[in-house]
């Protein structure tokens, strides 16, 4: 066996009818595995469930400065939630508001408060004729449905090694003052799992925008994802906050963060941290939308997380059980699609995702033989805005939520799909 | 001791000053109490404290389909929360959305979203130069806030004994295209108790709007929060979607629901439910907002609360406790007032207020003596769009969060004040 290109169209053809019938074999097995979310498995769930204990009939519902959990109230958050928010948010509890249980809604909220408020004190975005926003490639797709619904413009942008392509970035937002901001998740990004330099982001806190209200959406969702033990070895992130304060752009971020791939997903809290005007304008704009969010919930997740140390604690056995599942996903992209060499794949040191680049033009066949042998995968292109990936190679393998054998069995498919989907745009090119 | 207008000058003056001396009296004693919002009480929060051993580490947190509620998903809610709200909303799981922790939040939003997107497939009302708002009064202070945060203009409405006044209304929604709806507490209506009359709901229904894509808040926030033991006698309620869908309007109205003051405000559960085909606009528009609202929270109530007949038993342990207090308020207001005859004031069946109203012109000062006295009402004026009571008359008196002799000492104060108030406004006329 040698690289796919290099064969001969006859070497193709054998290899492809020997994949093909490989792949009828799965398909008559009638498999009905998932790779397509990032979401947490079963038992990773059960790491959390001690949490539950710890507020009953027979607890005290009264935060540390007196407060009673169980009614209306406290805009900003629970003392204890806010001081351990503000770990995870790398931030001071002073800068904080703790929020509801989904970080994508805070940053769709945020986003449309810009639309119908503006921001600090400038006028509404939608008084533009058209608001634009910085998309890095490939990115979170449900950043990219946020932007669609609010009708903002998506333009994409290069991702690098160390974060955005920062001279793309820094020239368009010098020119148009449309581009309103950008969507940065700048630890261990979805899908990539880079981790952006500190030049990075100093360049993104420091370079000159078009926009005097430019706005950078930080989601640092994988703040403490880490998959192997020691953090201290992959490098930290430099605070956004810290780099905006000393670049003489305080009130360009707002960061986000959430509990639901520390905890429970959908169950969690979530919290922005921003600038003191930032926040003192999104709590004035917040009073007319909501009395208080749920504190019985902060209450909970502060007394069994308690603060970052706490968080870090529970982050490693989390750790533990995703290890062996990104090991096997290199495992056997290696040892599966190494010789045929027809694709390239990010190798993360955290968060959820591994980011999959076929030959250009096979993203969607993949995708769609994947799911047709009972494999789902997350959508051809919906790591593009739009769901317009111009080459048609980028997939998102989110290996999280199988268990491991199940895991190895969806790879199998998958990495027989890539094959397939290989040779036949290699046979089309062929005939062309 | 008769009525205060009959008085001679000289008689008001020495009763104004046997209460300004009882007032200093008051003083002296350096109160704080409260009776500004509608909170429930302690003792009523306790009342659901059993909910929280209904989920612990060693619980099932499988929805009845099956759902693992620990993870993402779920945009309209698991099955058996949706049957219980659609319970408390008098519709069909079907039509109803189960969302987060507020339906302050739930109704902020859908108004959002009509400006923003537009509803039924007409315009964003965004795009008109003006959007105008119905506001029956006097009524809600946090629904004219989220109005006023939205730039949505308010126009009053007067309250009758069987709801809005529906020649008002109609004759303002057939000629102006831009009044888009109108807010509803169609059952124990903040501050004032009233229940809509059929009548009422009919022409709510079926009243000839410019605007085609008019819409009616119908916030049923007290639905079930009954002070007495047989809803039956209090007439029940005609349902404005069985109203609209006979009347021909059938995407006329939005219907919300929360459990904030059936279990715990701010850590309860919010629905909406709307026409078919406004539900599926919703639910589209939500999906760039959230993945899934919290089902674990949804899971505890719906084993707690189980269904209407749960949610109805429930709720006569909370009118066992609110009663005594409701009656205490009439008990005192009458023998502090009637014979002064310078106030009049609701005598609600059920909700969480009591609408009051002194002579013109002296609610502010009488809130203003109440606090100086340690006791905190709402503000005077809040019970109109802008803060605006034209007649500075109308204080709603919220006697919920009050142990019982706190209630009773806050609501001397309170008929002291009113009393002061009114003779120095009647005084003052004599002046002029």
């Amino acid at each position: 066996m040698t690289h796919y290109e290099a064969l001969a169209p006859q070497e193709m053809e054998a290899e492809l009818a020997r994949l093909r019938a490989e792949y009828e074999a799965i398909k008559a097995q009638g498999l009905k595995l998932n790779m397509a979310r990032g979401k947490p498995s079963a038992a990773q769930l059960d790491l959390s469930l001690p949490m539950m204990d710890l507020l009953t009939s027979q607890s005290d519902y009264h935060s540390e400065d007196g407060t009673d959990c169980r009614n209306y109230g406290v805009i900003d958050g629970i003392p204890e939630a806010k001081r351990m928010m503000a770990d995870l948010l790398d931030d001071v509890p002073e800068n904080v508001i703790v929020l509801g249980n989904a970080s994508l809604t805070a940053m769709y909220d945020t986003l449309a408060r810009c639309l119908t408020f503006g921001t600090g004190g400038f006028a509404p975005w939608s008084e533009e004729a058209q608001v634009k926003w910085l998309c890095p490639v490939p990115g979170y797709d449900r950043h990219f449905s946020v932007c669609e619904a609010l009708g903002i413009e998506m333009i994409p942008v290069p991702m690098n090694s160390d974060g955005p392509d920062m001279d793309q970035v820094e020239a368009l937002v010098a020119e148009d003052p449309t581009i309103k901001g950008i969507w940065c998740v700048p630890k261990y990004s979805n899908p990539n799992g880079v981790v952006y330099s500190d030049e990075t982001v100093k360049r993104l806190a420091s370079m000159a925008c078009a926009a005097p209200d430019f706005r950078i959406i930080w989601d640092n969702a994988y703040a403490v994802h880490h998959l192997f033990d020691d953090p201290q070895e992959q490098g930290s992130l430099l605070d956004i906050a810290e780099a905006c304060q000393e670049a003489g752009t305080p009130d360009r971020y707002f960061k986000f963060a959430s509990t639901s791939k520390i905890t429970f997903p959908g169950a969690g809290i979530a919290a922005l941290a921003s600038s003191p005007a930032n926040i003192a304008e999104t709590k004035k704009q917040l009073n007319a939308q909501i009395i208080g969010h749920d504190k019985i919930n902060q209450l909970r997740h502060a007394r069994f997380l308690k603060d970052g140390e706490g968080i870090a604690a529970h982050m490693r056995k989390h750790a533990a059980l995703l290890r062996p599942k990104f090991a096997l996903v290199q495992e056997k992209l290696h040892s599966g699609l190494d010789e045929a060499a027809i694709a390239s794949w990010s190798d993360p040191q955290g968060g959820y995702f591994v980011s999959f680049d076929g030959l250009p033009g096979t993203a969607t066949r993949t995708v769609a033989l994947a799911k047709e042998a009972g494999v789902t995968m997350t959508g051809a292109g919906a790591t593009w805005p739009y769901g317009n990936d111009p080459r048609d190679s980028n997939i998102r393998i989110a290996p999280t939520l199988p268990p491991l054998e199940e895991l190895d069995h969806a790879l199998d498919v998958f990495i027989c799909c890539a094959k397939i989907a290989a040779l036949e745009s290699l046979l089309a090119s062929l005939e062309q």
